[in-house]
């Protein structure tokens, strides 16, 4: 087989597992949205056996000689094929019965954690939790092997392409260092300027609906190539020609949801974005978790809370709930949507706590993974943690460590992504504003055109052809600076 | 391998393929009822992938051996043992050129039949049918050398397994002396009458949609196991633990669109009502395309055009719209829904005429794949056979021999299924009151318990076990007897 041929046949074989990895997203999200309960049972067998298949393509004996005989000249092609190397090499590291085992301790450890965190028994998950982590060490060590990584760098590598967390270290130390003091010196403003008004409902669901999706359009969100509908987690799903956003209707609380919908709308803008000539192909793809959350908290953090979408939104969300008065003005949004509190929930969060709780979490899951603290110290040093970076202590494990579903579903190395995206987020925004001054001026009109095809020739398009690190280095100048992101809360919570 | 391991063998191999189908079903609810255009290219990449999958699964070269192979001793086990092996003959039967040279014959046909259609133009799509008719009589012949038929009846077996051209015409020519005469009698008397009153509305889609969950309720279709959702073509699709329904609602007129609902009802109940310990498996599966519609005409025309059915249904949707009056009886609903007249489309026909226009499409697509008539000549013998049976002649061919796309999307053998489901319908209808005397009088107060309780036990539970005659057999001591069907028309359009 020719170099060229070889390549031409990983593409096709690649096409054809990405659209059954498709088809599972879609049965996914209808699941989510859809799905009667009693549907259960057979849409679980259903998407394993596509997931068999899938792997099965993955795995099938034929791949390796391909990838040896690929020289594509075209440097996308080029890019692609190193993204299907990588993926097919996470694929396939990792022995079947070692992926099953650790897909079995999985299933049995996120059923128990449900009752322990109710029933605030971390003991009670211990041996679920452990062996899961067990396992997760096994996968760890055969993929840091054939990686040439670090164990860590090996989990994280599946999330966050080519992420080290020698880097992350460094950038995380630094912000660990500025947020306790920072934190203090944001809550003691906010203590001397006037409180919040609440904005006071009912909000029926119908008309939340018609101004998320009035606002979905003023993203730039094509309903063409997505729906908006309901589910009990929202969440951005579907595939990149038919993008399925969900989210969940609080009539005694519109504002929370409906930046929901807009940190949603976010990650969907990504995906409708991706390059069209690169469809089902891994270069096509999203660059990776802290990219596709930059897009999100994008959208959602640094447009839609800023002084020039509140202004557009204030009183466009008065107009369609009817409403008026001092609690429908943008200043007051403003202090709505920036409000910071020390809590114990990461997912409760705001902009300024939240990396506090990620760096807890991204700290104490390499100790474990590095084999540097045991398991059932945990707790203990979740609550030490959260004193140093947070504030504050939890009273118990089911508002501390048993809060979060990752661990006990598998998803170990997944943690950081959420702060790098935000820090992300902000150089990106930070950088367009520069490079084209009419953004923020259309965005306080609802128009976020100027900014997305800002985003779209920046990140979007150029899918996994880069890596995370050289996109941002191509779009902002530099690498991921923790400077831009400290700058940002400083304008936000103590300039503004 | 043990005649037991390779009945297994193949148990997991139709169950496997069969997941695959169950996701293609899925994937084809959504296109027609949640899909935004936008998705469509990727919805027929994904789709297209999958059945090449599934097809694959069924052309292993393993698969031969295991069917030499397995003998299982458990008559159910037996019944699957046959129904893998017709499955497999038909997927297996013709070689893959053929099917694609088909497939893609049929999609240019069909895109071409829907201008033709509108354009009134036979002559412009005669080659394209003439392309769908080679390649379908090509696989005719193969089929029939290997399944030891007749052209016409391998064809058939596809829709309605075991089938008898033979035994259909015996039926059909029955039907077709009776029917002319009959259908005079019958519009001579309705003209004697008083013409139904009309039901005026609007009617908001919002009532009906509860007017429709109400009577699917009272079906006892279950909601933990089906949606009802709005789509341009009304079906009943997604797999037995999870039934999707489709309807539109046409707010100038709820009558038929409620009937559509209650015979889309009609197949989800027989789809809930399969063996739950045969999932996946070819002996759970509905017995075929007659036995399928029987169960829809059973709750449509059978029990829901009943005057028992009609006595509940009049207040109640009288109720529903609040509405009063003349025109809101139950006597009165008897003629909205019983009015007979010759028309010139098979899909607006009436119970009385709906088989004429079966019957002359079964005649003419047998006589053409037989070779007994040129397709250039198909207009005129359609006119012709419009004359003779239904009494009246199109005039053009739009209303006329390009009315259906089933010739077009190369479904030949499809048709007669219709009236064999109409009859056996009123045989088993006429049985189950037989045998459980509360049948009627429970429908006349919405409840279909009785009814349901007799079909689950002599129709739905039974899955492929049988054969459709047997089944019938069975469940009402005798085959297929036209006699059954023209007593239930005599006694509702001549006596009642």
């Amino acid at each position: 087989m020719t170099p060229d041929a070889a390549y031409k046949a990983l593409e096709t074989r690649f096409k054809r597992m990405n659209l059954v990895y498709d088809a599972i997203a879609m049965l996914d999200w209808d699941a989510a949205a859809m799905m009667p309960d009693g549907g259960a049972n057979a849409r679980a067998d259903q998407v394993a056996t596509l997931k068999v298949i899938a792997h099965e393509q993955a795995t099938d004996p034929a791949m390796a000689e391909l990838f040896d005989q690929a020289k594509p000249a075209d440097p996308w092609a080029q890019a692609n094929l190193r993204e299907m190397r990588r993926g097919w090499l996470h694929a396939t590291a990792v022995p079947g019965d070692l992926v099953e085992a650790k897909s079995k301790a999985v299933s049995e450890c996120e059923m128990r954690w449900r009752t322990a965190r109710k029933e605030n028994d971390f003991k009670g998950l211990l041996p679920y939790l452990r062996r899961v982590l067990d396992l997760t060490k096994e996968v760890a060590t055969i993929k840091a092997e054939k990686l040439g990584r670090t164990k860590y760098d090996a989990l994280l590598d599946e999330y966050e392409p080519g992420g080290s967390s020698a880097e992350i270290d460094a950038i995380f130390d630094d912000l660990a260092k500025f947020l306790p003091d920072f934190t203090r010196a944001v809550l003691e403003r906010q203590a001397a300027q006037a409180p919040a008004l609440p904005l006071e409902g009912p909000f029926p669901a119908a008309t939340q609906k018609q101004l998320a999706h009035d606002l979905m359009a003023s993203v730039g969100f094509d309903f063409e190539h997505g729906r908006l509908d309901t589910s009990h987690h929202p969440f951005c799903g579907g595939v990149p020609d038919d993008v399925r956003l969900t989210t969940r209707w609080d009539e005694k609380d519109f504002a929370k949801g409906l930046m929901g919908v807009l940190h949603e709308t976010g990650h969907a803008m990504y995906e409708l974005g991706l390059p069209q000539t690169w469809r089902n192909q891994p270069v096509g793809f999203a660059r990776g978790m802290s990219v596709h959350e930059s897009q999100s908290l994008l959208v959602e953090m640094q447009a839609s809370r800023s002084d020039a979408f509140l202004r557009y939104l204030a009183p466009k969300a008065a107009a369609a709930f009817g409403k008026s008065g001092p609690a429908w003005t943008p200043e007051n949004f403003a202090r709505v949507y920036r409000r910071v509190s020390r809590g114990l929930i990461r997912v409760d969060a705001d902009e300024v706590t939240y990396p506090a709780h990620v760096i807890l979490r991204y700290r104490l899951e390499r100790a474990l993974i590095e084999d540097r603290m045991d398991l059932a110290d945990l707790p203990g040093a979740w609550n030490e943690q959260m004193r140093e970076l947070v504030g504050i202590v939890p009273p118990d494990d089911r508002d501390g460590c048993l809060q979060d579903i990752h661990w006990p579903g598998g998803s170990w190395g997944y943690f950081p992504t959420y702060t790098l995206g935000a820090m992300t987020a902000a150089q990106l925004y930070a950088a367009a504003k520069q490079a084209d001054p009419t953004i923020e001026p259309s965005i306080s009109k609802g128009d976020f055109k100027p900014l997305m095809a800002w985003l779209r020739a920046n990140v979007h398009a150029l899918g996994s052809s880069l890596s995370a690190s050289e996109l941002l280095t191509r779009a902002t100048g530099k690498k991921l600076d923790a400077a831009v992101f400290k700058a940002h809360l400083k304008t936000r919570y103590l300039d503004g």
